[in-house]
C-alpha cells in the first residue's frame, strides 16, 4: 500500500507538509500559526533535547526558569531589542473573561480586569534575565553566571509553516554573564562549536560556522555567530546562533561587578539558542519521496522488527521467540526496538508505515528465512535489503545503525559540496541562484546597503561570512567594489 | 556564621520565604506573582521530573506538545471548566507593539494589531487536547490515546505564595482518551497511584489517597482524585489531582469513536497533574530551623566534601588526593558528589550554607582525621556527626544516603499520625481546628452546603474521602444528620 506522498520533485513545499503529517511528527491546531507536537515528533525532540542538555551541563551550565511574560517596560530597556521584536510580539492585556450578558453561555473579556502594564509573551528572554541578573550580580565573585532555559517562545509571524516557522516554538536559550569581554567571546564561540558538534554528529547534518552581517544579527547583538546547512532544495536554513551581546544588556539593564580593584564594570553577556526549527532541518536535509529519513543516534526509534507470519501456528511461535531474542540483545547495546507483530496490518502495509516514519532498521522475519537461519535486514536510508544471519544479528544491526548515522552524514556532506559554487559576476551569481540553487561564495563590498539591494533582487542573503575564511582579493558581484573575502550567499528559510 | 533565617515558631510564613530565597530555591520577578526557578530549585524540579517522566513512560504514556494558547470559542466549550478558570484567566488581545508617538523609545500596543479572536494562556489543556483528539479519533482502534505533556500554565491568582501559588507555574498534565468508562476510571486511579508512590518514595511524603468532594472538584471532571499531604503548621496540602472527566470533554468537543459494532460513542476522559507546587510541599514537610532538608532521592546534590585546610601544603595533597578517591567511588555507585574546596570560605560558613541547602550528607576531610584514617559524617536530617573510617567510606555513605531517605520518611509519616485526630462534636472539630491543627476525621452529611457552612464558620474543607474509607455511622459534626462515614477535614495551602 502506497501512502500517497508528493513526491519532491513534483512539490517540495507539499512533500515537506506531507513528511510532517503523515509522518506522525505534528499537526496543525486551532489557534492560528501554531502547531501540535505529536508524540513521534515529540520523542524525537526529546532525543535531541537530551543531547545538548548533556553537552550544555558538561560545558559548566545549569538549567533554571524565568518568567513567561516580560512587563512592557522591562521590554523597551534595550532599545535595538524591542524595536526587533516589537513587531512579532503577542500581547496580555487583561486577566479576567466573565460572562457574556447578551450570549448565554460565552465569555467575554472583562473590561475591569485590563492590567496596568501590558505583559508581552516572551520572544526571548534577555530582557527578563537580565533585570534579574541586576539582582544576583555584585561582585566578580559572582560571576561567570552559566545558566540555560528550555522554554517556549511567541513570536507572531504573519506567514507561518510547521516547525521552520510558528508563532510558538519551543527552544533552549543559554544567558551568560562575564566579567571581561574576552571571556564572553569565548563562551559564544564555544556554543557555536557544540551546535556544530551536535548538528555534525547526531543529526548528521554537515554546517558552515561563520558569523553574520550586521544586517541579519540578533537585535541587541554585537556579533551574532550561526551555523547554516543546505537544504534539498538548495535553500539555506539556519539551525543555531550563538550572540555575543557585549555589554548592551548590562548597560539598559544597569548591571555593574565589583572587579578585583573594587571597580565597577558593566558586565558582558552572550546568549544561544536552537529550537524545534531543527527538526524541520532534519527532514528536509535527509528525507525522500517514501518519507522520512531519521538519523539513528536521534530516532524516536531505531529498529523495528516485522514478523512475516504463515498460518502454522507452530512457526508463528519459532518467529515471536526468535524475535523476543533479537529484542532483548538490541535492547541490552541500548538499541531501541519495537516489534510490529500487530496481526490486523499486512507487512507490505507495515514495510511502507515505518519507511514513512524513517525508522533506521527494519528486520523482517519470515518462515522460509527463519529455516535457513536468516532475517532480512533493510536499511531505510538507501532501501538496501541484505539477508544476514541470525547468528550475532544483533552486532550487525548495532552496527549498521552507525554506518547509516555515518553514511548519511557523508551524503549530505557531498550534496553540500555539489552545491556550493564561486560565482564571479552579477550574471552568474543570478544564474545560479534559479538554475542550481545552493551556496554561493561571492565577493561583497561588506556594506549593508550592498546586502540589501541584492537581497531586493534575488531574495538571496548573506547567511554568513565564515570563521577562518581565506582572504581573496576581488571584486563585489553587485557593484564592482573591492573585496577582500568571498562570503556565503543563498536564498534561505 | 548564622544564616539569620526566621525560625518556624516565629513565623512559618516567613521561614518558609527565608528559605526558599536563601536556600536558592527561586527569586521573585517583576513579573506581578510569577517568580524565577533558579538552579539549584530548577535541579531539584529536574530530578522530580525525570522521575515521574520514567513513571508515565512505563506506564505506556507518551509525551507530546500542544499550543500555548486556547481561542476564547474553545476556551468556552466546555461550560463548568470555562466558568472556573474564567476570572484567572490571562488574555492575549494583541499582536503587536508600536512606537509611541509621544514617547521616543518607548512602545504601545498598537490599536490596530487586534485579534479577531482572543487567545487565552492555557490554565489547563483539555479544552486545546480535546479539539486536537477530535481529529485523531474516528474507530476504536485509535484509542486508548495515552498523552502527557510537560508545559508552563497560567492562572492569574491575586494571592501568590513562591512554589505555592504563582501565577505561571510549570507542571504536566497527562490527558487520555479511552473506549469504556471503566477503563478510563481505572487509568484515572492508576495515575494517582503513580503520584502517591512517587510522593512517598522519591519525596518522602506519606499521603492520603482519596476523592475530593463536589465542591472541592476540578471543574469539569465527574470525579476528582487526589493525594494530600500534611504540613509541619498542621495544613493540609493537595499534591497531585487525577480527574475522570466522564464523557464531559468528548461532548462538548463531538468527539466520538465507531465502536466494534460500528456504533458511535462517545469519548471517555481523564486528566492528571502535579507541578512546582510540589517543590513548596517537599519544603514545608521536611525543613528545619537551619534550613532545607531534601530526600536523598532527589536531592540535586547529595554529598558534600568540605576539607578542612591546615596550612601544611603536603597535608593539604593529602586531603586533595583522598576526597578525589572518595569522590570517584560515590560517583561510580551514582551519587552526586561535590568537593567544596574554595579558599576563599571558612569550613563553617560552608557547613551552614550546605545545611541551608539541604545537601543530606557532608563529609569533613581533616587533618586530625587523617591521620587516624577516619573522616566525620554528618547528616542533615538529624543533624547527627559521626566518626567513619575512610575504609569503605563510600559504601557508608550510599547506605546512609538510603538510611535518611527511610527515615525522612518515617518522621513526616510519624508527625501525620501524631496530627491526624477524630473530632466527634463541633466543639472538638473548633478546638482541634485552632489547637492542635492537623488531618481531622469528623462525620459529615455529605451535602455542599453543610461543607461550604463549615467553610466560612472555620475555613476548613474537606481534603478527601480516603479511599477504602472504613464506613461508620454517624452524626454531621455541623447539622447532627446521619453520617455514614468519616472524612478528612484540614485548612489548606
Ligand atoms: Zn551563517
Ligand atoms: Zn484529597
Amino acid at each position: 500500500m502506497g501512502n500517497s506522498l508528493t513526491s519532491r520533485s513534483q512539490d517540495y513545499s507539499q512533500w515537506y507538509n506531507d513528511l510532517i503529517l503523515k509522518g506522525g511528527l505534528a499537526d496543525y491546531s486551532a489557534v492560528r500559526g501554531c502547531m501540535v507536537i505529536k508524540p513521534y515528533g515529540f520523542g524525537l525532540w526529546e532525543n535531541m533535547r537530551d543531547v545538548l542538555d548533556r553537552k550544555f551541563k558538561e560545558t559548566g551550565h545549569q538549567n533554571a526558569y524565568f518568567p513567561l511574560f516580560v512587563p512592557k517596560s522591562l521590554f523597551e530597556a534595550e532599545e535595538k531589542n524591542a524595536e526587533g521584536f516589537a513587531k512579532e510580539c503577542a500581547v496580555v492585556t487583561h486577566y479576567r473573561l466573565k460572562a457574556d450578558p447578551d450570549n448565554k453561555g460565552k465569555l467575554i473579556v472583562d473590561p475591569n480586569a485590563r492590567l496596568e502594564e501590558e505583559l508581552v509573551v516572551r520572544p526571548t528572554s534577555e530582557a527578563i534575565i537580565w533585570n534579574t541578573y541586576k539582582n544576583w550580580i555584585q561582585s566578580y565573585r559572582d560571576l561567570p553566571i552559566l545558566i540555560n532555559q528550555w522554554a517556549n517562545v511567541v513570536r507572531w509571524e504573519m506567514r507561518t509553516r510547521l516547525f521552520l516557522r510558528t508563532a510558538e516554538f519551543l527552544w533552549q536559550e543559554g544567558h551568560t554573564a562575564h566579567a571581561t569581554k574576552a571571556e564572553a567571546i569565548e563562551e559564544t564561540k564555544k556554543m557555536l562549536d557544540v551546535y556544530a558538534d551536535f548538528a555534525e554528529q547526531y543529526m548528521a547534518l554537515p554546517v558552515l560556522r561563520g558569523v553574520k552581517s550586521a544586517n541579519e544579527r540578533f537585535a541587541g547583538a554585537e556579533d551574532t555567530y550561526c551555523i547554516e546547512a543546505l537544504m534539498q532544495d538548495g535553500k539555506a536554513l539556519q539551525a543555531g546562533t550563538s550572540h555575543f551581546l557585549g555589554q548592551n544588556f548590562a548597560k539598559a539593564f544597569d548591571v555593574k561587578f565589583a572587579d578585583k580593584e573594587n571597580k565597577l564594570e558593566y558586565v558582558w553577556a552572550t546568549s544561544w539558542g536552537v529550537s524545534t526549527r531543527l527538526i524541520g532541518a532534519l527532514v528536509m536535509a535527509h528525507s525522500d519521496d517514501e518519507g522520512l529519513v531519521i538519523p539513528p543516534r536521534i530516532a524516536p526509534l531505531q529498529v523495528v522488527i516485522v514478523p512475516i507470519y504463515s498460518k502454522d501456528e507452530a512457526m508463528k511461535a519459532r518467529l515471536d521467540a526468535k524475535a523476543g531474542e533479537i529484542i532483548k540483545e538490541l535492547r541490552a547495546k541500548g538499541v531501541s526496538v519495537k516489534y510490529d507483530n500487530d496481526d490486523s496490518n499486512r507487512p507490505g502495509w507495515k514495510f511502507a508505515e515505518h519507511e514513512l516514519r524513517g525508522v533506521p532498521v527494519r528486520i523482517a522475519l519470515g518462515p522460509r528465512d527463519m529455516e535457513n537461519n536468516l532475517a532480512e535486514v533493510a536499511r531505510r536510508d538507501t532501501k538496501e535489503k541484505l539477508s544476514v544471519s541470525l547468528d550475532g544479528i544483533s552486532n550487525y544491526v548495532a552496527d549498521l545503525l552507525e554506518e547509516i548515522q555515518q553514511q548519511m552524514f557523508n551524503k549530505a556532506l557531498k550534496f553540500r559540496e555539489e552545491n556550493s559554487r564561486n560565482a564571479d559576476t552579477w550574471e552568474e551569481f543570478v544564474r545560479l541562484l534559479d538554475e542550481q540553487p545552493g551556496f554561493i561564495y561571492a565577493h561583497w563590498d561588506g556594506t549593508p546597503e550592498t546586502e540589501e539591494k541584492i537581497k531586493e533582487l534575488t531574495k538571496a542573503t548573506i547567511r554568513c561570512i565564515p570563521l577562518d575564511n581565506p582572504q581573496e582579493e576581488g571584486k563585489c558581484i553587485l557593484t564592482g567594489s573591492p573585496s577582500a573575502q568571498r562570503v556565503v550567499f543563498a536564498r534561505a528559510y
